[in-house]
């Protein structure tokens, strides 16, 4: 890994620091994306637009996005306008504010399968507990989802293996391969009367490996199997939700699910996440009691109004759409001429890069490293996310920077056998 | 039910609109209150110190503080602008900030056991992720909890029989009765090397029941057992944390639990939730993958580094428990006056109040109904929360309130059987 032992010496000042005093430093999703230590910065002091600067003074082009809330750009005047006005008058109190009638009346319009909404904090808050609705709505235990895919890190999510996870958490979990509805069908007939729910993403976006878009008739197939035996379908749109289509990832993709949970994108990093539903589930969602110390907080809330205001008004799911595809034909273009084979998997607003010659993801390491340090952040690992800050002056600088990236990759692994 | 049609009239059209797009309307621990329309404000407007206005216009002493999250008082300067400071810089994004080392680096100075820490949103976050860290590190399956303790809404906390709830999420929980480290040491025995954790409030406050603290050698007892047995000792701090003791309701109550878990009063109303633990278990804790969303967000740790800051500059637990006895005394001097037995249970930081001869809240609704109508907000079936905004004046003119409510109960109900 080639280092340049200045460029993150703070970060791994504080790094060493948190050590000390927090387990692994940094945790979760936010653990530092390449091993190795000053290949990466650590953390952050500004923000604004689409680009972020670390502590180390460093200006990054971000195409993670914080990991998908940021949809608008960092420090959105409009948005940060809504949210402190309406925390100037009440935010957390006793009761919730006008304002989250608005926000679900909003929701339940702008999305045609919503008849009622309900928020959380973490998107995880709206999975976990999609699960209980369509268990207590179904009066059965089971749940399908695809394998490798992700809903939280709560222990049924995690999945059988994972530190802290016991068997009976996931012994009423059932599992098909993403894009198998055939597969889902036979799980239907084998534990016919006993499935509750069937979780899925509106397409498959794993780490450490391309992304799949869902083959031809899955959701229509799923959506009539769940039909036949009464499963409460739900979609974890977490991810891509508000980026394919302001109306729900599933319009995009053509199908109804009966529930669908929201969040990164909702409120633009204001802490929220939403559920909505069919009426049908609407007394099922009423009777089991779910709630949180923030939930009713009415900053994200107004915050969350003005995002979707400002992206519907500025046409920012095709602004980033097109930003997408130009980045994509870029590197494309950036690496053929290096003589590097590349795949850029998922929808262009939630692109992801892979190299097609290694398993391993050390030229994507090093691709990313080198990124860095000419000012693009872009993930080894872990599928990107455009904004609809990003200006195509961004896009053309990036590619750039990718050219540069790629040569360096070039020069360590050599050329693709293509 | 003494009922006042105009007063809440906002109230009640809003939570008309929010039935059709939201289930229930208000759902978890806001659901209103009092059963029956036009009893109680069930939307905010504004807030500010210690009091509230509905969105009718009414003004309240706030006795709940939304639940416990303010203990500051709403809208603290101090707070409001540490908080706007770090977000204007970054919040969300790729990396957190240094505010999170400084944070947990306060934390672990201030709270004697503490080792170490992690930042998560909800108390439950922490709650559910202190199992998985208690079964990872001692490879075993079992928690033992009280009957009756609220640990958030996960479907292990809710336990048997709540909707949502299957068998295969609570066969691992052992339940004892609040305060029986007897039965504690005996379910250890009968489950020797099977249980993981035992997780705890540091005192009972249940809803619906007086408050009941631990009585006389519990927590030793409990501690002992745990060492003998290698049970990890979980504190569930998330309602009283930061208003018994700024270094953890385990030091008031003088043990150690080996993790604690705060939410609430940690940064006066800013999402955040934290767990501490000891060395012991901080690989353990590193081992379980635990994330979210905004759980890096950065504003939130700047408003609780400021929030714990100023509650210790200002001796905001003194004063409020030097209020809450105040108070306490007051109700206790003026139910005498009317001839009415009543109890005020728990620390007078986190006091509840209920009437001695009736078990069916209905004397406890009508109290709070009448001291709402004067202005005074206290919950007739959830522990009330006191806090650092609360001055002298307010608690009496809170007990001037009582005194009026006092009376209409009487009127109704009859005096107490003394």
């Amino acid at each position: 890994m080639t280092q340049d032992t200045d460029r993150y010496k703070n970060s791994i000042k504080l790094f060493k620091r948190a050590t000390k005093v927090i387990p692994q430093g940094i945790y979760g999703h936010l653990t530092p994306v390449i091993t190795g230590p000053l290949a990466s910065p650590y953390y952050v002091e500004k923000t604004k637009g689409c680009r972020y600067w670390d502590v180390d003074g460093n200006e990054f082009i971000d195409y993670m996005c914080s990991y998908g809330p940021m949809v608008l750009g960092y420090n959105h005047p409009e948005v940060d306008k809504a949210a402190d006005d309406q925390r100037k008058k009440a935010s957390v109190c006793n009761h919730p504010g006008e304002v989250m009638i608005e926000l679900a009346e909003h929701l339940n319009k702008l999305i045609p399968m919503a008849d009622w909404t309900v928020f959380g904090k973490n998107g995880a808050d709206m999975t976990n507990h999609s699960l209980m609705i369509a268990r207590h709505h179904t009066k059965r235990k089971k749940i399908i989802m695809s394998k490798g895919s992700y809903h939280g890190t709560a222990a049924w999510a995690s999945g059988a293996g994972h530190a802290g996870v016991i068997d009976n958490d996931v012994e009423n979990m059932l599992y098909i391969s993403w894009g198998d509805s055939e597969g889902f069908k036979e799980l239907a007939q084998k534990h016919k009367g006993e499935i509750a729910g069937a979780i899925f993403t509106p397409y498959h976006h794993p780490t450490w490996a391309n992304q799949e878009m869902p083959p031809e008739g899955f959701w229509k197939e799923i959506r009539k199997t769940c039909d036949e035996e009464g499963i409460v379908l739900i979609l974890d749109d977490v991810r891509a939700g508000f980026r394919l289509d302001l109306k729900g990832s599933h319009e995009f993709f053509g199908f109804e699910p009966d529930i669908s949970c929201y969040c990164k994108a909702i409120a633009n990093g204001y802490p929220l996440s939403a559920m909505v539903g069919k009426e049908e589930i609407k007394i099922s969602a009423s009777s089991v009691f779910y709630t949180g110390s923030y939930w009713f907080s009415a900053e994200p809330m107004a915050a969350s109004l003005a995002t979707l205001k400002i992206l519907k008004r500025d046409n920012g799911i095709e602004k980033m759409r097109k930003m997408g595809e130009l980045l994509k034909s870029g590197l494309e273009e950036m690496a053929q001429a290096n003589e590097l084979e590349i795949e850029v998997t998922g929808p262009p607003q939630i692109p992801f890069m892979t190299f097609k010659d290694r398993g391993d993801f050390r030229n994507s390491q090093l691709f990313a490293v080198e990124s860095m340090k000419r000012g693009v952040f872009f993930h080894p690992h872990h599928n990107w996310f455009l904004s609809a800050a990003h200006e195509k002056k961004d896009i053309e600088k990036s590619i750039n920077v990718a050219d540069e990236a790629f040569k360096e990759v070039r020069k360590v692994f050599g050329a693709s056998d293509i």
